[in-house]
């Protein structure tokens, strides 16, 4: 399967850490050290993830070179649903004006993108589809409680969307070579260090050591899981696009694989954590980067826990 | 593939409409009379949409003819999530202790439980699991407004776990034979009718009528088409086991099929709706019910919408 084409779409209003100084006390240097984070967007009162999983598909209908007619499913993750019942992929249907094709959305928390680039995978072996849209969008300021001085300054609102399809639509695709997800919920501290309760407290990270340590294990281990099916090593990885949620952990998974900090995609300095949004946004703002036979690996990693990675081919 | 095994967990809780017509004013046979629901279950104090899938998984073990370790994917369903980043298929997962394999949660509201077999039928078309868990919960009392006339007294809540595998694995296994999901949040009031804001007034259905129109055009619409896609015809048909949300919408599915009442199968009104559980609870209760070559029909209709039919053949 391929990739034709991806786009995003990233709330107007941004929020420094001096923000997070007056309200909570926390320095920009504290926050920087530990996390990377410089800024975050953060949706605005009539916004949220359906809203802006709509934004980024309208931004899509610019770039594709099929016609929105064609779609045949839709895929959407969030862990920051506006509404559970019409769910992301049905705000999207309604707006793409597409009728009865399999609409389903999806959450294995920030590792959502994987998840629901593999439920596509799978419409496609059984031939019930053959151009699918996922649509990942995170509105994490619609559940944080941002005087949380563990979690509150981590988070970032955003959204993207996905085209996939089974054949080669234009020359600019990239090859979905391997892809491969797991849950993890037997490790560590799986079903208490980062939790979102809506009838309770909203999303909160009590453990984040545990979500590190976790994290920094399982990205790489995924990353090379799904080079070697491909019969390749780290050294034809020419970009890796691990999850953003820490610059330290990104960091870490570089160093663990062996490779140089040229080769990491981040976009965390200046989104924060937009959840499964995060690595989709980065694919869509570096796209005219990839060169022909670059090879790009996504690696997750989200609360649960869970994880994958996928390696694509420009 | 085939159906192997399936059990269902309630809360000990019953509601009467009494209970409705102290709090509302609404009377007995008001009730009974536009919804056929008499009773429902209420979960407790520390139960959850989570609690009650592991709950249903637990009384699943005590069923199936495989060793739990060979589970080798785990797909959750439910609108009425506890945790929106440990999902249910997590909380499933950490149960088990069955580490390393693909774990998803999902919603396409109260279709759920179809969109799921059908993730998990990709699943094995990929030849990436062939032993799938599908866990169905709602926790509608969790997000309801009982004090809500309009729906209040609707809602119940429940589990139910599926155990699907590639193979045959025992005589009295169900072959799955076809399967077809759809979305159509281009009808009607489809983005509208039922939703569930978490941030705003949790589950509401304020175009109730909008519903039932749709429900009764798509449910038979989706049977008819899973039995042509097997050659066969209504005349085939054993039992009918349609989404439990209203008794009246079941007998019109049942009138339109042109199926007499004996073959429908219904838990509504001692259940109420309880989402996408309600289904796979019905065939939980009717399991022993089922001859060789009976055919069974599960049609399902959500908010959003969405809807879906299966064919099964004992």
């Amino acid at each position: 399967m391929f990739l034709h084409q991806v786009a995003h779409y990233l709330p107007e209003q941004v929020v420094d850490n001096e923000h997070f100084t007056k309200l909570n006390g926390l320095s920009d240097e504290w926050i920087v050290q530990r996390t990377g984070i410089q800024l975050r967007r953060k949706a605005a009162s009539a916004e949220n993830s359906h809203s802006m999983g709509v934004e980024a598909v309208k931004s899509l209908l610019d770039k594709i070179q099929i016609d929105i007619s064609e779609i045949d499913l839709i895929v959407g993750a969030t862990y920051t649903a506006y509404d559970t019942i019409v769910t992301l992929g049905h705000a999207v249907q309604h707006f793409i004006e597409v009728a009865d094709i399999p609409v389903v959305t999806i959450s294995s928390a920030c590792s959502s993108l994987l998840n629901a680039v593999e439920v596509v995978e799978g419409y496609f072996a059984m031939n019930k589809a053959s151009k699918a849209l996922v649509i990942t969008s995170e509105h994490n300021t619609g559940y944080y409680n941002e005087t949380d001085t563990v979690s509150g300054h981590l988070w970032g609102d955003g959204a993207a969307a996905l085209l996939f399809t089974k054949e080669r639509v234009s020359d600019g695709d990239m090859e979905m070579r391997s892809l491969v997800t797991g849950g993890a919920a037997t490790s560590g501290k799986a079903t208490e260090a980062v939790v979102l309760r809506p009838n309770e407290r909203g999303v909160i990270m009590p453990f984040g050591r545990d979500v590190f340590i976790n994290a920094c294990t399982y990205m790489p281990k995924a990353s090379l899981t799904v080079l070697e099916k491909c019969g390749l090593t780290v050294e034809d990885v020419s970009y890796v696009l691990p999850h953003q949620a820490n610059l330290r952990i990104s960091m870490n998974v570089m160093n663990t694989l062996g490779l140089p900090e040229e080769k990491l995609i981040s976009n965390i300095q200046y989104l924060g954590n937009t959840g499964c949004a995060g690595c989709a946004i980065g694919l869509s703002e570096h796209w005219s980067r990839f060169q022909p036979g670059d090879h790009i690996v996504i690696t997750v990693f989200g609360g649960g826990y869970s994880y994958g990675a996928m390696l694509l081919r420009k």
